[in-house]
């Protein structure tokens, strides 16, 4: 299973993510966590500990849909965050954390959620069509207990219709899409709409 | 006509301008869209929906004067602003419409326009000789509409004598040149100069 | 000696690492220096004058735990800052000093250290298991008696339990781990901690 | 003597040079200019109208000590700066024109100077061997009429004893040294200065 075409083609994939955001400088100092969900289930994953702008595939893992190692590799802690996105949303087959700088500021200097709207950038986001649209992208504390944060996501998604990531503060963002070329348009999009909104009306660079 | 070799030089050199411009990063989340005119008139411009980052030759279609496809792609909905540039402009042979931050931010902190003067990287734009010169760049109001758009940018142009590019608020830049370098030279010096004037001048409150 | 493959594999490291260092712009103008120690307690660290992103292997030389050359090259005259180091941290065997704008802009707008805390990057420093943590980088004022001011040093040194490296106001951070990787870690973590600091708490006056 | 050996490599090593600061941004739109004197006394420089990122070997022109063409390729209007540099300093072997925007701030934030210390790398430049020295950079008005503007830069320069570079406002840097890499090293060394001083003192990315 661990030799599938389809782990091998998702793997190469998430470590050409990786190099990707690594270059935006998103995901410093071996942090960040990628993963896909193959046709059949299971789930690649980035390992922990190694830097996400120089991935090799043997840094991807497989794991089940309850986070289980199939490949007898550890795991990183953050897993049941993906894990649980996955089984709320079925059309969604990426999930990108990262940790930029932006994300960071942006739950510092926000309170609870920021707000986008009147961007056309938003039409990068699925589904959206027409400037003339607002999406909030929540703000959660962090917390190193990731059952009980995802419980406080999971609380969080219950109450709305549709969301295209979230933030941790002092951590980073939580961003998925159908596939890993979506979840990348969606947080290159995201990024940007939060540097527009931090030079607007929160941090600058001094 | 597709196959001719005035579009597969055209279209080479649009993918080129594409990593370039993305190397700057002005156009995340397959954001923006360019393109040239040939000599027969047709113009060669970008599909919607691919990354301007790693355009190949494929992902540029034909069009004739009036927008109609050449080659059964579909071309983006901004591709009226395009045509109705050429018509303008009869010594235009390319447009580019990048979506840099810069350009969101100018178009939030600046009201209707912005004022370049009194810089030297002036005299990288058509026609441009000295320092002491004073051009303006026009701010429009976003709309999804695309033709009362393009109505609102030819009615400001029907007023001016010269104009370099503009600006639709929250989007993006228009520029243009008689060929994609001298494009890409007044896309950066406008860029540069839209930098220069938000560090002086934008948003500095907390 | 100095041809052991010991010393060509951290010259090598250190070469790769000045590559990565100058990519983000922390080593200008030959600014900068790196050192490992090997095995045997000797230790490769770059010679003087060279751009830090173009090393070459000759660019590295070997010096005893004295800091006296052991293949005739003249060591920089920071080379005692960095013996002094792996003196007092047996498990310390990379030792990296850039000259990054943030960490300049921290010695000049913060006052004798720099707190972080509640920053989910912490734990990408040595032995740190959640964001719940506090640390402290000292600032030092700049002295060119380089002996004088490792006094400072590790007066410093001999009071605090724990410290992941310290910036000399006006010049650059001080960072170390136990391998070329784990500092190269620590030196990415501490400029984006330094970079958020900046950023929120930094200067803000016209 | 186009066709030596000495211009050869001095016109490679400007290409080489260009691509350097292109990478830094400091030479946007085919802005500056960048020259080199060879041995015999005639100098390299380049042409004008050429994007300083991608220059070719024969991009470069030969110039006498006068600024006469020995090649029949057109001079820039600024190569009068430089030779005049070139007859007041014979140790200089190379200038350095880019158009950083750090340096145009400098020119509308601080007025007809900038003065530089307590810096560790002010002693990347030539002779500098402690950050206890203060240094003043001029900030000269921009003129069209280079033989006029050359007059004022040689009436500052008969006053003093060292200088290491100066600003023409809404223009750009000029720096010099005793070989290109020299040259480079004060122009990496000053912009990184520039840079330190406007985000402590002047304005700030929006």
């Amino acid at each position: 299973m661990h030799n599938s075409q389809d782990f091998k083609t998702a793997a190469t994939a998430l470590c050409n993510a990786g190099r990707f955001i690594d270059s935006k400088g998103w995901v410093p100092a071996t942090s960040g966590n990628f993963s896909a969900r193959l046709p059949n289930g299971t789930i690649a994953i980035t390992t922990s500990g190694k830097h996400k702008g120089c991935l090799q595939v043997d840094d991807i893992m497989l794991i089940d849909a309850d986070a289980n190692s199939l490949d007898g590799k550890k795991p990183s802690a953050e897993t049941g965050l993906h894990t649980s996105l996955y089984k709320r949303f079925p059309n969604v087959h990426a999930i990108l954390h990262p940790h930029s700088i932006n994300s960071i500021l942006v739950s510092k200097l926000f309170v609870d959620e920021i707000v986008l709207e009147d961007y056309e950038l938003l039409k990068a986001l699925h589904g959206i069509t027409t400037h003339e649209t607002r999406i909030v992208i929540p703000i959660f504390a962090n917390d190193q207990d990731i059952p009980r944060l995802s419980h406080v996501v999971d609380d969080y998604l219950d109450t709305v219709t549709d969301c295209y990531g979230y933030i941790i503060a002092g951590h980073g963002l939580y961003t998925w899409g159908e596939s890993i070329a979506e979840a990348l348009r969606h947080l290159e999009a995201l990024d940007y709409l939060f540097d527009c909104e931090l030079r607007l009306h929160g941090a600058r660079k001094p």
